[in-house]
């Protein structure tokens, strides 16, 4: 069973400092996960329902099932990729586990 | 530019219910979208940062670009499966419009 990890940053401080560091220093981090099927990042544009713009950016890697994941987030690079994510993600940030359909 | 439609259910009352009509009559409708490259669902099974597991389900739609997407929105199937997520979502259920990297 295909699994995710699902990242919603919310609004930082400075967008354009924080999407500079995302993608430049980030991604790269996250492109180096053992086991990732896939990763893929994006930027909220708009509240479509016409609420609040709660999150800035969503970011999912995708991983064949559970213990893929968790071998990926047990990883030096894993580990890597989360430290990066524990010094730029905004207060309110939320990391989640999905079950793909 | 790709751009998706991402939604954020919280969780309902009864998870069970909610799946059954989520992947047997939501799901359909879905499918139904003109304009849509591709769509998926997942049931989130943990909060991986030890906070509160906020939602129960993300579905995103991806489109080709803003006016696919909001062609979309505005035909008959993108309205009556909005009908149906009005029917169905959570109190604090949320959908967004992001630009993918």
């Amino acid at each position: 069973m295909t699994v995710k990890l699902v990242v919603l940053y919310t609004q930082p401080a400075d967008a354009g400092d924080f999407d500079e560091h995302y993608l430049g220093v980030h991604g790269p981090l996250v492109d180096k996960v053992p086991g990732l099927q896939r990763w893929e990042g994006a930027r909220f544009v708009a509240a479509a329902d016409g609420g609040e713009q709660t999150y800035h950016r969503i970011a999912e890697l995708w991983f064949e099932d559970m213990d893929a994941l968790q071998a990926a987030l047990g990883s030096a690079e894993g580990q890597a990729t989360a430290g990066d994510y524990q010094q730029i993600a905004p207060p309110g940030s939320r990391m989640f586990i999905a079950a793909v359909d």
